[in-house]
């Protein structure tokens, strides 16, 4: 059993909006068929407009995360239930509690049939 | 976008012990490379032992889900972190807590190679 421990694990971004830990720092995560991190968007923060031809799904582990679309229609989903964005769906999520940190666990690939769908072992992708 | 949200999703396993929450209900899910459930252990009770050929990774949701492997030996994850266990690995997630539920996102998939490896479009898989 591999465990990822998301307490000692190293940020690869972290600003005064969001942090990004990304999960190539783990042995055992190549055998996965996505690539997988935890992001953080911090009280009353928004993490940047993101757009990438991975599809996305995340989990919610705490807070309420406010999904932006490029509609600018909004979407709340709750700590616990989970969004799966199509690949080029642009984003943006919100945290408008001022004291509760949103944080997710997200899973991206490519799409099947993309040129660039050669696994996912190459270490690139959706970033927020 | 797809919301999947476990507040209105119906268990397809429920009982003194554990709940289970299976994805395919959800539409979009077919899009996933890998099945998906929601579990519960409840307060002082244990999952069945389960060993399938599936790998499967979990992320915990709440609680802290203490993970025995085949040896005995038990590890804790708590809300947050995940875990993944390697096809035909046997496990059981125990719940110790007197008043807090486990709550654990499950994404499961057959080994590459494997020869039930067909896609995973069957609805059949991991178990708890």
């Amino acid at each position: 059993m591999h465990v990822f421990d998301r307490s000692t694990a190293h940020a690869s971004l972290s600003n005064e909006a969001i942090e990004v830990i990304r999960w190539e720092q783990f042995q055992g995560t190549d055998r996965l068929p996505f690539h997988g991190m935890w992001y953080s968007v911090f009280p009353g923060q928004s993490s940047p407009r993101d757009q990438h031809p991975e599809l996305e799904l995340s989990l919610v582990l705490a807070g309420v995360a406010e999904v932006e679309a490029a509609d600018g229609t909004i979407t709340r989903v709750p700590s616990g239930s989970g969004f799966l964005l199509a690949g080029q769906e642009s984003h943006i999520v919100h945290n408008s509690s001022p004291d509760t940190p949103v944080v997710v666990f997200s899973a991206y690939w490519m799409p099947e049939g993309h040129p660039d769908n050669a696994g996912v072992e190459n270490g690139q992708g959706a970033d927020q």
